[in-house]
Protein backbone atom coordinates (compact mmCIF):
# COMPACT_ATOMS: atom_id res chain seq x y z
CA UNK A 1 0.00 0.00 0.00
CA UNK A 2 1.84 3.44 -0.45
CA UNK A 3 -0.02 7.00 -0.08
CA UNK A 4 1.04 10.66 -1.50
CA UNK A 5 0.55 13.87 -0.61
CA UNK A 6 0.56 17.14 -2.32
CA UNK A 7 -1.01 21.12 -1.81
CA UNK A 8 -2.63 23.07 -4.26
CA UNK A 9 -2.92 26.60 -4.83
CA UNK A 10 -5.74 27.77 -6.83
CA UNK A 11 -6.26 31.71 -7.03
CA UNK A 12 -9.57 33.00 -7.35
CA UNK A 13 -11.25 35.58 -8.75
CA UNK A 14 -14.09 36.41 -7.02
CA UNK A 15 -17.57 34.18 -5.76
CA UNK A 16 -17.91 31.25 -7.89
CA UNK A 17 -16.97 27.79 -9.02
CA UNK A 18 -13.28 26.53 -9.81
CA UNK A 19 -13.17 23.24 -11.26
CA UNK A 20 -9.82 21.37 -10.30
CA UNK A 21 -10.93 17.76 -11.62
CA UNK A 22 -7.65 17.70 -13.89
CA UNK A 23 -5.07 18.56 -10.79
CA UNK A 24 -7.09 15.62 -8.75
CA UNK A 25 -6.60 13.95 -11.71
CA UNK A 26 -2.93 14.67 -12.55
CA UNK A 27 -2.07 14.02 -8.71
CA UNK A 28 -3.45 10.18 -8.95
CA UNK A 29 -1.93 9.49 -12.03
CA UNK A 30 1.59 11.07 -10.67
CA UNK A 31 1.05 8.83 -7.46
CA UNK A 32 1.20 6.07 -9.52
CA UNK A 33 -2.06 3.97 -7.80
CA UNK A 34 -4.43 2.49 -10.03
CA UNK A 35 -6.96 1.61 -6.97
CA UNK A 36 -7.22 3.68 -3.83
CA UNK A 37 -8.73 6.24 -1.99
CA UNK A 38 -8.22 10.35 -3.11
CA UNK A 39 -8.98 12.96 -0.68
CA UNK A 40 -9.28 16.61 -1.20
CA UNK A 41 -9.28 19.11 1.71
CA UNK A 42 -9.61 22.58 1.85
CA UNK A 43 -7.53 24.40 4.35
CA UNK A 44 -10.16 27.98 4.38
CA UNK A 45 -13.19 28.41 6.10
CA UNK A 46 -14.66 30.90 3.69
CA UNK A 47 -14.51 28.82 0.67
CA UNK A 48 -15.32 25.00 -0.20
CA UNK A 49 -15.58 21.97 -2.01
CA UNK A 50 -18.07 20.67 -3.84
CA UNK A 51 -18.82 17.94 -6.79
CA UNK A 52 -21.52 19.28 -9.21
CA UNK A 53 -22.41 19.17 -12.77
CA UNK A 54 -19.26 20.28 -15.37
CA UNK A 55 -21.48 20.03 -18.77
CA UNK A 56 -23.54 23.00 -18.80
CA UNK A 57 -22.22 25.97 -17.14
CA UNK A 58 -25.50 27.23 -16.41
CA UNK A 59 -25.72 24.59 -13.58
CA UNK A 60 -22.73 26.94 -11.73
CA UNK A 61 -24.62 30.31 -12.30
CA UNK A 62 -27.50 28.53 -10.50
CA UNK A 63 -25.68 27.42 -7.47
CA UNK A 64 -24.20 30.82 -6.82
CA UNK A 65 -27.42 32.54 -7.36
CA UNK A 66 -29.44 30.25 -4.93
CA UNK A 67 -26.47 30.31 -2.01
CA UNK A 68 -26.06 34.18 -2.98
CA UNK A 69 -30.32 34.25 -1.76
CA UNK A 70 -29.89 31.38 1.15
CA UNK A 71 -27.18 33.71 2.96
CA UNK A 72 -27.90 37.08 1.29
CA UNK A 73 -24.95 40.22 2.29
CA UNK A 74 -26.81 42.23 5.05
CA UNK A 75 -28.24 40.13 7.74
CA UNK A 76 -28.82 42.62 10.38
CA UNK A 77 -28.42 40.25 12.90
CA UNK A 78 -24.64 39.76 12.31
CA UNK A 79 -22.00 40.12 14.74
CA UNK A 80 -19.29 38.90 12.68
CA UNK A 81 -18.68 42.22 10.30
CA UNK A 82 -15.43 42.94 10.97
CA UNK A 83 -13.73 41.46 8.00
CA UNK A 84 -16.62 43.01 5.57
CA UNK A 85 -19.98 42.11 4.48
CA UNK A 86 -19.48 38.75 2.17
CA UNK A 87 -17.30 37.26 5.14
CA UNK A 88 -19.93 35.73 7.72
CA UNK A 89 -22.32 35.19 4.46
CA UNK A 90 -19.18 32.97 3.37
CA UNK A 91 -18.57 30.68 6.33
CA UNK A 92 -22.14 29.95 6.59
CA UNK A 93 -21.99 28.96 2.96
CA UNK A 94 -18.95 26.98 3.55
CA UNK A 95 -20.71 25.00 6.56
CA UNK A 96 -23.90 23.98 3.57
CA UNK A 97 -21.19 22.32 1.77
CA UNK A 98 -18.10 20.76 2.20
CA UNK A 99 -14.24 21.42 3.44
CA UNK A 100 -13.64 17.60 2.23
CA UNK A 101 -14.65 14.75 0.13
CA UNK A 102 -13.50 11.41 -0.62
CA UNK A 103 -13.56 10.08 -3.88
CA UNK A 104 -12.47 6.42 -4.70
CA UNK A 105 -9.99 5.83 -7.57
CA UNK A 106 -10.11 2.93 -9.75
CA UNK A 107 -8.03 2.00 -13.37
CA UNK A 108 -5.76 5.26 -12.08
CA UNK A 109 -8.62 7.68 -12.06
CA UNK A 110 -11.20 9.30 -9.54
CA UNK A 111 -14.57 7.98 -9.88
CA UNK A 112 -16.06 10.43 -11.39
CA UNK A 113 -19.69 10.05 -12.91
CA UNK A 114 -19.68 11.18 -16.13
CA UNK A 115 -21.01 14.71 -15.53
CA UNK A 116 -19.22 15.34 -12.34
CA UNK A 117 -16.54 17.67 -11.45
CA UNK A 118 -14.36 18.82 -8.51
CA UNK A 119 -15.20 22.35 -7.52
CA UNK A 120 -13.47 25.14 -5.60
CA UNK A 121 -16.53 27.10 -4.44
CA UNK A 122 -15.33 30.93 -3.48
CA UNK A 123 -17.70 32.93 -1.45
CA UNK A 124 -15.51 35.62 -0.84
CA UNK A 125 -15.96 38.84 -3.57
CA UNK A 126 -12.51 39.38 -4.06
CA UNK A 127 -9.35 37.33 -4.91
CA UNK A 128 -7.93 34.83 -3.01
CA UNK A 129 -5.07 32.09 -2.79
CA UNK A 130 -6.60 29.12 -1.79
CA UNK A 131 -4.63 25.34 -1.10
CA UNK A 132 -6.22 21.98 -0.86
CA UNK A 133 -4.48 19.38 0.17
CA UNK A 134 -4.76 16.40 -2.17
CA UNK A 135 -4.06 12.95 -0.07
CA UNK A 136 -4.30 9.17 -2.01
CA UNK A 137 -3.71 5.79 -0.39
CA UNK A 138 -3.98 2.50 -2.48
CA UNK A 139 -2.19 0.10 -4.69
CA UNK A 140 0.30 0.58 -8.20
CA UNK B 1 -3.15 -3.80 4.62
CA UNK B 2 -6.21 -4.47 2.64
CA UNK B 3 -8.98 -2.67 0.14
CA UNK B 4 -11.51 -3.58 -2.43
CA UNK B 5 -13.89 -1.71 -4.48
CA UNK B 6 -17.74 -1.78 -5.84
CA UNK B 7 -20.25 -0.58 -7.56
CA UNK B 8 -23.30 -0.89 -6.25
CA UNK B 9 -26.79 0.11 -8.54
CA UNK B 10 -30.00 1.74 -6.88
CA UNK B 11 -33.35 1.78 -8.78
CA UNK B 12 -34.69 4.72 -7.29
CA UNK B 13 -38.72 5.16 -8.12
CA UNK B 14 -38.70 9.47 -7.55
CA UNK B 15 -37.67 11.62 -4.70
CA UNK B 16 -37.21 10.00 -1.41
CA UNK B 17 -34.68 8.36 0.53
CA UNK B 18 -33.57 4.67 -0.14
CA UNK B 19 -31.35 2.84 2.27
CA UNK B 20 -28.65 1.43 1.74
CA UNK B 21 -26.86 -0.07 5.27
CA UNK B 22 -27.02 -3.22 3.72
CA UNK B 23 -25.61 -3.07 0.85
CA UNK B 24 -23.13 -1.08 2.73
CA UNK B 25 -22.65 -3.72 5.57
CA UNK B 26 -22.51 -6.83 3.50
CA UNK B 27 -19.84 -5.26 1.13
CA UNK B 28 -18.13 -4.64 4.12
CA UNK B 29 -18.43 -8.17 5.85
CA UNK B 30 -17.34 -9.51 2.17
CA UNK B 31 -13.83 -7.87 1.86
CA UNK B 32 -13.10 -9.74 5.03
CA UNK B 33 -12.08 -6.13 6.61
CA UNK B 34 -12.70 -5.92 10.31
CA UNK B 35 -10.87 -2.45 11.13
CA UNK B 36 -10.45 0.27 8.84
CA UNK B 37 -12.44 3.06 6.69
CA UNK B 38 -15.76 2.57 4.44
CA UNK B 39 -16.24 5.61 1.82
CA UNK B 40 -19.72 5.82 0.10
CA UNK B 41 -19.27 7.80 -3.09
CA UNK B 42 -22.06 8.73 -5.32
CA UNK B 43 -21.15 9.07 -8.90
CA UNK B 44 -24.50 11.56 -10.12
CA UNK B 45 -25.38 15.41 -9.03
CA UNK B 46 -28.98 15.21 -8.81
CA UNK B 47 -29.06 12.45 -6.13
CA UNK B 48 -26.61 12.57 -2.91
CA UNK B 49 -25.75 10.20 0.48
CA UNK B 50 -26.91 11.28 3.80
CA UNK B 51 -26.30 9.57 7.22
CA UNK B 52 -30.05 9.84 9.14
CA UNK B 53 -32.21 8.53 11.57
CA UNK B 54 -33.63 4.60 10.78
CA UNK B 55 -35.57 4.13 13.22
CA UNK B 56 -39.10 6.79 12.62
CA UNK B 57 -39.86 6.78 8.99
CA UNK B 58 -41.67 10.31 9.34
CA UNK B 59 -38.30 12.06 9.39
CA UNK B 60 -37.30 11.10 6.16
CA UNK B 61 -40.57 12.05 5.37
CA UNK B 62 -39.80 15.54 6.76
CA UNK B 63 -36.28 15.60 5.42
CA UNK B 64 -38.02 15.13 2.13
CA UNK B 65 -40.63 18.39 3.04
CA UNK B 66 -37.88 20.72 4.35
CA UNK B 67 -36.20 20.57 0.94
CA UNK B 68 -38.65 21.13 -1.01
CA UNK B 69 -39.70 24.07 0.78
CA UNK B 70 -36.04 24.81 0.74
CA UNK B 71 -35.57 24.35 -3.05
CA UNK B 72 -39.11 24.57 -4.70
CA UNK B 73 -39.45 24.27 -8.05
CA UNK B 74 -40.72 27.28 -10.38
CA UNK B 75 -37.78 29.66 -8.91
CA UNK B 76 -38.18 32.10 -11.44
CA UNK B 77 -34.36 33.38 -11.28
CA UNK B 78 -33.00 30.14 -12.45
CA UNK B 79 -31.47 29.73 -15.77
CA UNK B 80 -30.62 25.66 -16.01
CA UNK B 81 -34.24 24.51 -16.70
CA UNK B 82 -33.49 22.20 -19.96
CA UNK B 83 -33.53 19.17 -18.23
CA UNK B 84 -36.95 19.84 -16.56
CA UNK B 85 -38.16 22.04 -13.63
CA UNK B 86 -36.91 19.20 -10.72
CA UNK B 87 -33.45 19.28 -12.34
CA UNK B 88 -31.77 22.54 -10.85
CA UNK B 89 -33.45 22.14 -7.89
CA UNK B 90 -32.00 18.27 -7.25
CA UNK B 91 -28.47 19.79 -8.43
CA UNK B 92 -28.98 22.57 -5.32
CA UNK B 93 -29.96 19.66 -2.81
CA UNK B 94 -27.47 18.01 -3.75
CA UNK B 95 -24.95 20.28 -3.35
CA UNK B 96 -26.36 21.21 0.34
CA UNK B 97 -25.86 17.49 1.25
CA UNK B 98 -23.03 14.71 0.47
CA UNK B 99 -21.66 12.98 -2.20
CA UNK B 100 -19.25 10.91 -0.21
CA UNK B 101 -19.21 10.02 2.98
CA UNK B 102 -16.58 7.85 5.15
CA UNK B 103 -17.29 5.74 7.77
CA UNK B 104 -14.87 4.14 10.23
CA UNK B 105 -15.02 0.06 11.00
CA UNK B 106 -14.74 -1.93 13.37
CA UNK B 107 -15.20 -5.38 14.37
CA UNK B 108 -16.05 -5.91 11.10
CA UNK B 109 -19.11 -3.51 10.94
CA UNK B 110 -19.32 0.39 9.72
CA UNK B 111 -19.55 2.30 13.07
CA UNK B 112 -23.10 3.43 12.47
CA UNK B 113 -24.73 4.76 15.64
CA UNK B 114 -27.73 2.85 17.37
CA UNK B 115 -30.29 5.13 14.99
CA UNK B 116 -27.98 5.74 11.96
CA UNK B 117 -28.56 4.47 8.52
CA UNK B 118 -27.03 5.24 5.27
CA UNK B 119 -29.17 6.39 2.20
CA UNK B 120 -29.27 7.62 -1.34
CA UNK B 121 -31.31 10.22 -1.67
CA UNK B 122 -33.11 11.09 -4.66
CA UNK B 123 -33.82 14.24 -5.77
CA UNK B 124 -35.32 13.90 -9.19
CA UNK B 125 -38.91 12.72 -10.31
CA UNK B 126 -38.50 9.99 -12.58
CA UNK B 127 -36.93 6.40 -11.59
CA UNK B 128 -33.02 6.48 -12.02
CA UNK B 129 -30.58 4.37 -11.68
CA UNK B 130 -27.96 5.48 -9.35
CA UNK B 131 -24.17 4.10 -8.82
CA UNK B 132 -22.57 3.99 -5.42
CA UNK B 133 -18.85 3.39 -5.85
CA UNK B 134 -17.98 1.70 -2.49
CA UNK B 135 -14.42 1.80 -1.17
CA UNK B 136 -12.97 0.37 1.81
CA UNK B 137 -9.46 -0.19 3.14
CA UNK B 138 -8.19 -1.82 6.21
CA UNK B 139 -6.98 -4.76 8.38
CA UNK B 140 -8.60 -8.56 8.71
CA UNK C 1 0.89 1.16 6.57
CA UNK C 2 -0.65 1.61 10.30
CA UNK C 3 -4.17 2.61 11.17
CA UNK C 4 -5.89 3.36 14.52
CA UNK C 5 -8.92 3.72 15.99
CA UNK C 6 -10.81 5.37 19.38
CA UNK C 7 -14.23 6.75 20.08
CA UNK C 8 -14.04 9.70 21.98
CA UNK C 9 -17.01 10.81 24.13
CA UNK C 10 -18.30 14.91 24.02
CA UNK C 11 -20.64 16.02 26.81
CA UNK C 12 -22.78 18.90 24.96
CA UNK C 13 -24.69 21.24 27.21
CA UNK C 14 -26.99 22.55 24.45
CA UNK C 15 -27.22 23.62 21.16
CA UNK C 16 -23.87 25.11 19.85
CA UNK C 17 -20.12 24.34 18.82
CA UNK C 18 -17.82 22.35 20.99
CA UNK C 19 -14.39 22.42 19.52
CA UNK C 20 -12.60 18.58 19.23
CA UNK C 21 -8.92 19.49 17.57
CA UNK C 22 -7.41 19.46 20.59
CA UNK C 23 -9.04 15.61 20.58
CA UNK C 24 -8.37 14.83 16.74
CA UNK C 25 -4.92 16.41 17.38
CA UNK C 26 -4.41 14.02 20.13
CA UNK C 27 -5.52 10.65 18.29
CA UNK C 28 -3.02 11.29 15.66
CA UNK C 29 0.07 11.92 17.41
CA UNK C 30 -0.81 9.08 19.89
CA UNK C 31 -1.24 7.07 17.00
CA UNK C 32 2.26 7.73 15.88
CA UNK C 33 1.57 8.64 11.85
CA UNK C 34 2.96 11.37 10.54
CA UNK C 35 1.50 10.84 6.91
CA UNK C 36 -2.01 9.61 6.42
CA UNK C 37 -5.86 10.20 6.47
CA UNK C 38 -7.65 11.13 9.74
CA UNK C 39 -11.61 10.65 9.62
CA UNK C 40 -13.64 11.99 12.33
CA UNK C 41 -17.42 10.89 12.29
CA UNK C 42 -20.17 11.78 14.56
CA UNK C 43 -22.46 8.73 15.91
CA UNK C 44 -25.67 10.29 15.96
CA UNK C 45 -28.09 12.37 13.72
CA UNK C 46 -29.27 15.52 15.23
CA UNK C 47 -25.63 16.41 15.85
CA UNK C 48 -22.91 16.73 12.97
CA UNK C 49 -19.35 17.87 12.34
CA UNK C 50 -18.42 21.10 11.42
CA UNK C 51 -14.65 22.43 10.40
CA UNK C 52 -14.81 26.59 10.50
CA UNK C 53 -13.25 29.44 11.96
CA UNK C 54 -11.90 29.21 15.58
CA UNK C 55 -10.14 32.82 15.82
CA UNK C 56 -13.74 35.03 16.63
CA UNK C 57 -16.09 32.99 18.46
CA UNK C 58 -18.55 35.47 17.01
CA UNK C 59 -18.27 33.18 13.17
CA UNK C 60 -19.88 30.91 15.98
CA UNK C 61 -22.41 32.52 17.21
CA UNK C 62 -24.03 33.49 13.31
CA UNK C 63 -23.63 29.82 12.41
CA UNK C 64 -25.59 28.87 15.27
CA UNK C 65 -27.89 32.29 14.41
CA UNK C 66 -28.04 31.12 10.88
CA UNK C 67 -29.04 27.59 11.36
CA UNK C 68 -31.76 28.26 14.29
CA UNK C 69 -33.50 30.40 11.35
CA UNK C 70 -33.28 28.26 8.41
CA UNK C 71 -34.62 25.89 10.41
CA UNK C 72 -36.78 27.20 13.24
CA UNK C 73 -39.03 25.22 15.17
CA UNK C 74 -42.33 24.77 14.84
CA UNK C 75 -42.68 24.63 11.39
CA UNK C 76 -46.34 23.24 11.54
CA UNK C 77 -46.06 20.46 8.57
CA UNK C 78 -43.60 19.03 10.65
CA UNK C 79 -45.04 15.18 10.95
CA UNK C 80 -41.75 13.76 13.53
CA UNK C 81 -42.47 15.60 16.49
CA UNK C 82 -43.25 13.73 19.51
CA UNK C 83 -39.24 13.85 20.66
CA UNK C 84 -39.74 17.28 21.25
CA UNK C 85 -40.04 20.78 19.20
CA UNK C 86 -36.50 20.29 18.63
CA UNK C 87 -35.73 16.76 17.62
CA UNK C 88 -36.89 17.02 13.93
CA UNK C 89 -35.25 20.39 13.13
CA UNK C 90 -31.72 18.97 14.49
CA UNK C 91 -31.94 16.40 11.93
CA UNK C 92 -32.44 18.50 8.99
CA UNK C 93 -29.26 20.45 10.58
CA UNK C 94 -27.72 17.30 10.76
CA UNK C 95 -28.73 17.05 6.88
CA UNK C 96 -27.23 20.38 6.24
CA UNK C 97 -24.01 19.92 7.55
CA UNK C 98 -21.64 16.81 8.24
CA UNK C 99 -21.54 13.28 9.88
CA UNK C 100 -18.29 12.99 8.88
CA UNK C 101 -14.87 14.21 7.58
CA UNK C 102 -11.81 13.11 6.36
CA UNK C 103 -8.75 15.54 6.96
CA UNK C 104 -5.21 14.67 5.56
CA UNK C 105 -2.40 14.12 8.10
CA UNK C 106 1.39 15.56 7.23
CA UNK C 107 3.87 16.37 9.49
CA UNK C 108 2.25 14.46 12.68
CA UNK C 109 -0.42 16.92 12.49
CA UNK C 110 -4.18 16.82 11.02
CA UNK C 111 -3.72 19.72 8.17
CA UNK C 112 -6.09 22.44 9.31
CA UNK C 113 -5.49 25.58 7.60
CA UNK C 114 -4.76 28.46 10.38
CA UNK C 115 -7.83 29.61 11.58
CA UNK C 116 -9.49 26.03 11.30
CA UNK C 117 -10.93 24.00 14.13
CA UNK C 118 -12.99 21.14 14.38
CA UNK C 119 -16.03 20.84 15.71
CA UNK C 120 -19.16 18.81 16.84
CA UNK C 121 -22.24 20.98 16.51
CA UNK C 122 -24.99 19.89 18.90
CA UNK C 123 -28.76 20.65 17.48
CA UNK C 124 -30.22 19.66 20.28
CA UNK C 125 -31.45 21.83 23.31
CA UNK C 126 -30.82 19.22 26.20
CA UNK C 127 -27.64 17.53 27.41
CA UNK C 128 -26.40 15.07 25.32
CA UNK C 129 -23.51 12.06 25.76
CA UNK C 130 -22.42 12.50 21.72
CA UNK C 131 -19.93 9.87 20.65
CA UNK C 132 -17.20 11.00 18.01
CA UNK C 133 -15.00 7.62 15.90
CA UNK C 134 -11.72 8.88 15.10
CA UNK C 135 -9.92 6.66 12.10
CA UNK C 136 -6.70 6.82 11.07
CA UNK C 137 -4.42 5.56 8.11
CA UNK C 138 -1.03 5.92 7.09
CA UNK C 139 2.72 5.64 7.79
CA UNK C 140 4.99 6.42 10.57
Amino acid sequence: MHQAIETTTIETRGQGLYEISRAARDFVSGAGITTGLLTAYVRHTSCSLLIQENADSDVQTDLKGFFARLVPEGMDWLVHTTEGPDDMPAHIKAALTQTSIGIPVTEGEPAFGTWQGLYLFEHRRRPHRREIVLHIIGEA
